[in-house]
């Protein structure tokens, strides 16, 4: 059956891959399966066609026959779960890999969040740059504690997995706050998983849609 | 096997049931699982013990035999996952229910989070007042989208399921926020999770720690 996810018409990072799709996008390269794209303005979104896919009027969406689905998280575990290659078999190793899933999205993911906050929606604020530094050390303390986790190990438990695909593009959102290089062990572990072959294929796809979108 | 989750020794909303391990025990309740409750203090939570099992020192944690796991949205898809009771059997129903456990945690959950920065993390800051507002209209537009989502449907996707269940506990942070109640239908949707016999005899264990810390 073919697989179509949603992404962004016109990218808000330029192609740097920080859009949720690129999530979607390296987990199908992992696996091996094909896919296609359909392409969504900002309009288009929350328009009734969209939020009939996205509750909440977003990408990616993911359709598959008759199956359709939204939530990053969500698309990337069903991924996982119907094909090899991002979770253990062994049924307790499979368990912490979904368990590092949710850390992601749910534990290191909101404090990062809050860096669009302070930066972008409040960013005209009085109080920006004195929320920065707040905002800087609740992210750092999760570093800090991630990074003391992970310590030499090349990922987060055993081989690469649907775990290590969400921390990794969790923490790619840092790139630009240099918070990442105060943690050299984990601007590594970031490092290795850009370095994936597949990793390299969706990130090229991804810029390719913002190349198209910006010279055509 | 005997399973075992921690718990504040203290719990810090005085046992209202937001702390996250309601969570994990209403999971066990609607399955049907007994279970121990270990209680650790905010200095144990971040002694090495414990962080052993929990890398950023919180609860809860689910010990079972060899198995340790971390994170609540984990916790709970390794119950539904090996028990029947919370995740529909056939393979596209359940996929959907697995998706409202990610959007509860990943796209509700992190505005409201942000109610307990900007009153608590940073209720003595000047902006605090001004930001208060920007927050609650960050949380009404999800609200606004889950509403019309849900519209006059009991549960979030046919029956009662771990997709329910997360939601529910999310918006049940709103409860001294005066925001849910301007969605009826989130309200009700709320009323019916905690009407759930299941849920009951979760708060009520939650509430005899508070009550024996407090008495004790």
């Amino acid at each position: 059956m073919t697989i179509t996810i949603t992404a962004f018409e016109s990218s808000p990072d330029r192609g740097k891959g920080l859009a949720r799709d690129m999530r979607v996008r390296w987990a199908l390269e992992e696996v091996g399966q094909p896919y296609d794209v359909r392409l969504v303005s900002f309009a288009e979104m929350k328009q009734p066609a969209h939020c009939a896919l996205h509750p909440f009027g977003q990408i990616p969406t993911y359709e598959e026959g008759g199956l359709a689905l939204f939530e990053t998280g969500a698309i990337i575990f069903h991924i996982a779960d119907r094909h090899a290659g991002l979770l253990p078999d062994e049924p307790n190793a499979r368990a912490r890999a979904i368990t590092w899933m949710f850390a992601a999205v749910n534990t290191v993911e909101p404090p990062i969040l809050d860096l669009v906050t302070v930066k972008l929606l409040e960013g005209d604020k009085p109080w920006a740059e004195q929320r920065l530094s707040l905002v800087q050390d609740r992210i750092r303390a999760r570093l800090a504690d991630l990074s003391a986790y992970l310590g030499d190990a090349e990922w987060l438990d055993g081989a690469f997995s649907a775990g290590d695909l969400m921390m990794v593009t969790v923490l790619l959102r840092l790139s630009a706050s240099g918070l990442l290089v105060e943690y050299p062990n984990l601007a590594a572990y970031v490092a290795r998983g850009e370095a994936r072959p597949a990793y390299q294929r969706a990130f090229a796809d991804q810029l390719a849609v913002f190349t198209a979108a910006s010279t055509g």
